[in-house]
Formats: structure tokens, sequence, C-alpha cells
């Protein structure tokens, strides 16, 4: 149930493990934090994360009159989280689904939720371009999602992914927010150097390719690491690192463009 | 036709990113430089990145009378590579594909292709346990599959998605060779100390816990990373370091148990 969601944001990766879950949620405590009411909904059906990087697991999911109620992140009801990691008896338990099953599942979660009043709903996908990706489209035709933040490090194999998603949002027709390039430098804890693991800057790169905005450079911080887990927003904990800056630029963009 | 194909080694992973692809290229290349011939399947159809990693972007796959040739690495003709992305036009073009057309694909890379005779044939797969998984889990059913090897980041999250993976192969009945943790540390070059910086020692504690073999823990090393594009081997270009004695010692391993 949609109808009482005002803007849905997909975040994209072509790419896995360039930090999507962790840029989603982050996001979706970010703009939590600005008093705005949150959904993030974790449609990445075979490796659930957002449960555990919001300190979740073993959370159930009920029923309503009017279909799934979410999991809340605190008694305020500011965040509101679904993920199929809810559903699992078992943390352990792999879901073992061909296509056909991944798209109902999907459906159920954008249809039989009780969303509720949201401000915006922050949508986590899994990497690649196939039935989670193309059924979720599907789905937000008809009530006109906001468009897509797309994430990526630096190194060139994962930009060639990130090319991929653009065409996709291209060729579905779903507006691109702009690109997160994450992990891009690595600031030595005893010496303070900063070496560029993955390389540097191929976000920006991209960006300016794909004629899309480039959204910020998140470097790579244990400290941020660190709050995996404990469901904290990075922009209270930590108010003035880098990335805590970059995700609150990203929030008031996407609340000053669509308010 | 995997007829001539003398051992089958999987290469998994939960989570994306953590290096599946490296360490899968990787391998195939010791192999080979251990004068074995090697084959290298990528069933990442969404993302292929084997094509990039060995520098063999914009090669074509060609048609003989017995299916499709492979491409070469080089004219000794010792390592064999299949990918999507030798079929696809535009290396941005996305494969916007459900399952089923997915299944169709994976199923004439192991029937349509022309292995001839290898001494290991390499399958680099997708994160998660899906669709690709179960079809390749079924088209080798048949042929008798060596094996798994799980490759994994040292955080939790990570962690959680390897336990998933290691469900998945106990329920479809494949035997895991081991675990392989990467990206276990990054040596700063400016200082030479050693930050954990997605934590460590999770792939051995998953090891044990899972009673699975620990194969060995490759820490981040911007060098080997530098290889990648290149096609070159690890162990012939960096012999001495820590990634290429892990990587050496995988293949011996592999060798010594199958030969």
């Amino acid at each position: 149930m949609l109808e009482k969601v005002k803007h849905i944001i997909l975040v994209l990766s072509g790419k896995g493990g360039v930090g999507k879950s962790t840029v989603s949620t982050q996001l979706a405590l970010t703009l939590s934090e600005s008093k705005f009411k949150v959904g993030l909904l974790d449609i990445d059906l075979c490796g659930p994360s957002v449960p555990y990087l919001l300190g979740l697991e073993g959370h159930d999911v009920h029923q309503c009159e009017e279909g799934w109620v979410p999991v809340y992140t605190n008694a305020d009801k500011n965040l509101a989280v679904m993920s199929i990691g809810f559903l699992l008896k078992n943390r352990t338990d792999a879901v073992i689904w061909r296509g056909p099953k991944k798209t109902a599942m999907i459906k159920q979660f954008l249809e039989d939720v009780a969303w509720e009043d949201l401000d915006y709903l922050i949508i986590d996908t899994p990497p690649g371009t196939s039935d989670e990706h193309i059924t979720v489209m599907e789905c937000l035709k008809a009530v006109n999602a906001d468009g897509a933040i797309i994430v990526t490090t630096p190194q060139e194999m994962a930009l060639e992914d990130v090319r991929k998603e653009v065409t996709f949002c291209k060729k579905t027709g779903i507006n691109i927010i702009g690109i997160v390039e994450n992990m891009s430098g690595f600031v030595c804890p005893n010496c303070t150097e900063c070496t560029n693991i993955f390389s540097s800057g191929g976000g920006v790169a991209l960006a300016e390719l794909a004629k899309v905005p480039h959204l910020g450079t998140l470097p790579i911080d244990p400290r941020v690491g660190a709050l995996a887990g404990s469901g904290k927003a990075c922009v209270k904990e930590l108010p003035d690192c880098t990335t805590s800056k970059i995700l609150q630029s990203i929030a008031d963009n996407i609340s000053a463009e669509k308010s």
C-alpha cells in the first residue's frame, strides 16, 4: 500500500559489496533525524543486510487488518523497515528461489505492507538488473517513483557495472537522482596518509560521462563501519565526519527538490 | 560439453564485492601457470567482470562445429574463458533478464561451449542463491562437480551471507572445498601499519563453525588490485606476496586432492 507514501527513492548499484545497504540505511536514518517519516524496504531476498545493519535481527513482522506491519526502529515510529530477513526463522536460512517466487514476494512487500503515511520510502535493491529490479520498476510505474540513487566504488570494474545500471534506468524510464562514490580512500589511523585502495575519482568521471549529478564521495572510515549493527545514525554519532556531511547534503538535496 | 572436463570447481559468495571474480581469475591463472589446462566460466550475467579482469574485453566468441569456441588468453590455449561479456555489443549494455532467460543462457554455456580437454573448469558465480546457482547445480548433477570454494570478507554482514551459502551447498548436496577470507587487512604503504578495515578473523571462525576447511586469508594489496585488467598471474608477477603464496597453496591443495 503505497498510496500514502509521498516520495519513493531506489538505491541501486551494478556490483555488490559497494556499500549500497550502508548508504540506504544511513540515508534513511539521516532523513528520519531530519524529522521526516521514513520507510526502508530491503528487496535483496538472497542477501538481506538491512536487519543486521539496523540492529533489528530477530524482530518479527506482525499481521494487522491492513496487511503486514513493518518493524519500527523505535517507539517514535519514524523509521519503518521491511526485509525478508524478518520472515526467516533462522538467520542462516538460504532463500533458494527462482525469479517468479522473488517477484511475488516483492509485490507483497509493495502492496501488502501497511506503510502508512511516509514522507520517504527508500528501496534497497540487490546488485544487478534482473527479476527484483524489473518487478520493482513495474510495480512503481503507477505511483511515480522520484528516482534512483546509484552507489559505486571507484575501481574500473565497479564503474563498468554502473554504466549498465545507468542503461537500465534509461531503458526503464526512471530518473537518476545521482551517483554516490563510496570507499574512495582510506586514511591510515596511524599516520593519516590517505591511500586510494580502490583507485579514485571514477564516480565523478562517470557522473560527467552519464550526465547525471555526482552526489558526493564517501571515504573508507572504520568509525562509520563500526556503526553497522547499532542502528545509530552516522549524522548524529559522528556529526563532523565527511560521511555525515555528505549524507546530510544528499538528504537536503532530496528534500529541497521534492518538498 | 563437459565430457572432457576432469574437475569442476564453483566459486561462490553470499555477498557481492568480496573479490570472488578476482579469486576465480587468479586461481584459474595459477592453475594454468602450473601447466594445467584450465577453463573459466563466468555465469554472472548482469555484472560479468571476468573479461575486464583478464584484459579480454572486445574479444568475440566464434562458432565451430561443436558449438561456441571460448576465448583463449594466449596462443598456448591453456586458459579458455567464456562470459556473457563476450556476447554483448557494447560494454555498457545492461542484461535486463528475468530468471528463465538466465537459465537458458547458463545451460548453453555448459552444454554448447566447446570446452575441449580441461583439467579444471572454474565457474565464477554472481552473489546470492537464485536462478544462476540453482541452474548450475542442476546441470552439474550429472557430471559430479568437485565442490565449491566460498569467498568472503571478514565483516559480520558478509559472514552472515556466507552462512546462507553454506546452507545452500548443504541443501543442494555440493561439497565445500573451503572458505577463502579476502580483504582482511590493509597495510599502509606509507607506514606499514596494518589496519583491519573490514574487521578480521571472521573467515577462520566461520570455517570452524561450519566445519569446512579454511583455505587462507588474503590481505588488501593494491599491487594485486593493479593486476586487474592485465590478465597477468599474481603468482608470476608478485611471487613473494602473501596473495601469491595462498593462491599457490589453494591450487596445490586442489590438485593434490583430485589428481
